[in-house]
């Protein structure tokens, strides 16, 4: 299992719009190949900040399968337009928990 | 519940070492008040990177009650070596999942 982080900063003001967005992507990714779960997560310190957590099967279903796919196409156009600067994805494998 | 978000960026060849301290440090905290849970977790894109989760009950169980605490003294005594540079630490809330 792979956990994708992306920390996600919002134009300013536009954080409702984004979570509304937000709530109907979700729908996307939730029916992609190896998707196994997410977390939207909003930052106390800074308002514009968040982050998103996606639990993968492999590396692949996300950096292969679901990027290559239709569906992201229809994810981007959903959410790319908030973004300012454009998020920093990493992928993580859990070392102890 | 709150989620404490830290990245860790650990010294160049420290990560075993590193890894077994926080074996040690993981039971240290998992006694803390309102301590949930947590999660270790290492970068698939720059291996000398971890992200650390761990959930409290509330924001002040962490900034008040732990860091105001004896037992974090002994967590930063087995840990805070390995930090280059020292982490940046932020605290989350869940907006969906």
């Amino acid at each position: 299992m792979i956990l994708e982080v992306a920390t996600l900063n919002i134009k300013p003001g536009l954080d409702i719009e984004f979570e509304t967005a937000f709530g109907e992507a979700q729908k996307i990714i939730s029916s992609a190949k190896g998707y196994l779960s997410h977390q939207l997560q909003r930052c106390l310190e800074n308002e514009s900040k968040y982050i998103l957590f996606i639990n993968w099967e492999t590396l692949e279903d996300h950096t292969e399968g679901y990027r290559g796919s239709e569906e992201y196409l229809q994810w981007k156009k959903l959410l790319h337009h908030f973004y300012d600067p454009f998020p920093i994805v990493e992928h993580y494998r859990s070392v102890i928990n």
